[in-house]
């Protein structure tokens, strides 16, 4: 086996899973989401000018919710920065959002754990940005 | 020498510099507020409606210009949740900001780094709560 390449170490594979999420956001792919989340009673999730959600059950009703609009966005992610330590990581990271229409700009903290080699992700942050 | 304390533990230790940030951001106290941010190049601080600041003079700047504001907050911190993942936390928390008027919700995700024994925050991330 040769080995894998270099670029294949923690950083990418939690900037991968990163991208899932705004794969399985732009796709409105319920099944994507859940199986990139860890279904944990600790994760948090705080949608653009919501309250926070805590545990699986209540995130996972607000993805299934957000998903039963028709509405589809765009996402274009710039500026994201990915640092691990151990078996957690975080990417900041700025959602461009397109809707046909004006655009949006949503600054997002996403947190990630690794479990049996899998990053999966567990805290998921996004607020408007009102000013620049 | 007699053991530590249960309550000393790592998460204790993680609500522990949480709640300085809060004391030091209620007292407008820059050499507090310094003191638990890790200098590193890597922190990013979200405040609310704005865009994402990112490395230790970016984030410092801005508490120094937010201090010099002369209208201090008190800050009521309800649902705070931590989870610790080796060298690194978060804690994920909601602020009720008093000015004397209205009352203002952010939630907050913030995340925090071991180095050499001690915690810093690493992340803030504060987004207004538009809609309950």
């Amino acid at each position: 086996m040769d080995d894998p390449p270099a670029e294949s170490g923690p950083a990418d594979a939690v900037l991968a899973v990163n991208a899932r999420f705004y794969e399985a956001f732009e796709a409105a792919d319920l099944d994507a989401m859940s199986a990139l989340w860890e279904h944990a009673g600790d994760v948090v999730c705080t949608h653009p000018g919501w309250p926070t959600l805590r545990g699986w059950a209540q995130v996972s009703s607000s993805w299934f919710a957000i998903f039963r609009n028709p509405q589809r966005l765009q996402v274009i992610l710039t500026s994201a920065a990915v640092t691990v330590e151990g078996d957690a990581a975080w990417v900041s990271v700025d959602e461009n959002l397109l809707d046909g229409g004006a655009g949006q700009t949503v600054s997002a903290l996403n947190v990630f754990r690794r479990r049996d080699g899998a990053w999966r992700m567990v805290a998921h942050h996004g607020s408007p940005v009102l000013r620049r």
